[in-house]
């Protein structure tokens, strides 16, 4: 990530993939447990070369609280493996229907989609293996905890997302309809990605209320300008296929209120991810750049 | 259920059904939670007029113990959750590729792939999080019944078995080999379910061991029989299609040892059942009667 602030982004965030790689490698089976094809196809798409941003977020809002990455990195390898589950699921020929991601074939395009519907399977129930062995707070427990991760991944927030989505394709939706879809689809994991860094630290409520918001504003962004990119950029810049809303007719900012306003939007609800960060008095660059990053992607 | 013994089953199951329904119920969103559809398909699995096997055996396991119901009841309605998402998407085409069960059309059959996967994680995410409202007890944390349903559920069991069962499909299998998906693909959860009512009720260490033990025998007479009835049934005596093993060429053990051989297997591994309750010197009334009833499932 290269951030056009004058803080390394750059430096952060290969320091912290590189330890949130060694530690899902470390927590999930090896490569030849058996059965061999289920951790392969686990592994396939867990290393597929993702941006790693929500496990990012989670450390980063740790260290804005005061607190260690070590602490951080089981529930940020949670947060990861929540977030490649849903991918998974997501790119089915049932759900979205997508042959690539991350510039490599679709879990399913590579073992076949039983394998992927169970590989996703054994990543969601991996994150709450995680979650349940990680080292408590003052004032935050593993039930707390796990709570954060059910909720925000459960039916009526993640999955609800998905399906709004999937019921939605081929309608003209209202923007707060198109909201409702964004808050629970890519919002939602991402605030709870920021929340649970904070627990992590055993934050303060007004701490944990800062990295809702931040999570929040910042997760709704990063949508939009999805929907941006997917309009703007080709296949390769992507790593997936580009131009697919439309091409199934989806609803998206850009559809709903056009290229420009789309913009204006995202760079609005990136300000108000910065506002967010205040109560950390400047202990928060690391938030603070990456909201920057998210908000210049090429578009 | 009836049983051949004394005891009075079926009263017995009646009502702790009863209390299972009603606090499933409970920890469900409610049918009208929005969206409509995930909570509509959850349910539709959820509610499809099961046997309750698994939660009975928590909570008559609690009981053994000298626990309450109560306390049980929310594990035990975990266990059913898991066990149902198990069954949705394992119905799936590209798993079994099953059009009945508990004699309604599975999951997809009405609301189609995409929902159906998404209701399986969903019941799977709502496993954890009623597992994680569960009020601990002195020997057993959240985190320790939590990593019992994912090491249980997780990649290395009954996913494992599923993986083991599809990838066998076609193949002449061992009998260890098929012994090694039995244990995951049934017996995990049943030894699971057996455990976790133990768990509840704060057990020694000598009654759980005396409940892992009954679970893994009843566990893998359970899949015996069902094997046994496979061939033995008709679809409407079972409420799913029979046959199908045979017709898709799995491993049964009929398909490996014959009939005859197969009911004796059975009636070895019931009797190991029995024997693993004695510790509990004559508390175990019910669990006994349940593992009579199974092996005597009309064949």
């Amino acid at each position: 990530m290269q951030s056009k602030t004058a803080y390394n982004l750059d430096k952060y965030t290969r320091q912290r993939i590189k330890q949130i790689d060694q530690a899902l490698n470390k927590f999930l089976p090896g490569p030849r447990s058996k059965p061999i094809t289920i951790h392969r196809a686990m592994r396939h798409s867990l290393f597929a070369g993702g941006k790693r941003i929500r496990p990012i977020i989670t450390l980063a809002s740790a260290e804005a609280c005061g607190g260690l990455v070590s602490r951080a990195i089981p529930l940020a390898c949670a947060v990861e493996c929540i977030h490649t589950y849903s991918l998974i699921h997501d790119d089915l020929p049932s759900l979205d229907n997508d042959d690539f991601r991350r510039g490599h074939p679709t879990n399913h395009k590579v073992f076949g989609e039983g394998i992927a519907i169970l590989a996703g399977d054994a990543l969601l129930t991996q994150a709450f293996d995680i979650a349940a062995r990680t080292k408590p707070t003052k004032r935050y427990s593993i039930a707390k905890t796990t709570l954060e991760l059910t909720h925000t991944s459960g039916s009526q927030q993640l999955i609800a997302g998905q399906v709004a989505d999937l019921e939605g394709e081929g309608k003209k939706l209202t923007l707060a309809q198109l909201r409702y879809i964004h808050e629970r689809k890519t919002s939602a994991l991402l605030t709870c990605a920021a929340r649970l860094g904070g627990m992590s630290a055993n934050c303060t409520t007004t701490q944990l209320k800062a990295l809702t918001d931040f999570g929040r504003h910042i997760g709704l962004a990063f949508q939009v300008i999805d929907d941006i990119l997917d309009v703007t950029q080709t296949s390769k810049q992507l790593g997936k296929t580009a131009g697919k809303d439309q091409a199934v007719n989806k609803a998206t900012y850009p559809a709903a209120v056009g290229l420009n306003k789309s913009k204006k939007i995202a760079k609005n609800l990136t300000d108000k991810a910065y506002m967010a960060l205040k109560p950390f008095k400047g202990k928060a660059v690391a938030l603070e750049a990456i909201a920057g990053y998210l908000l210049d992607r090429e578009y």
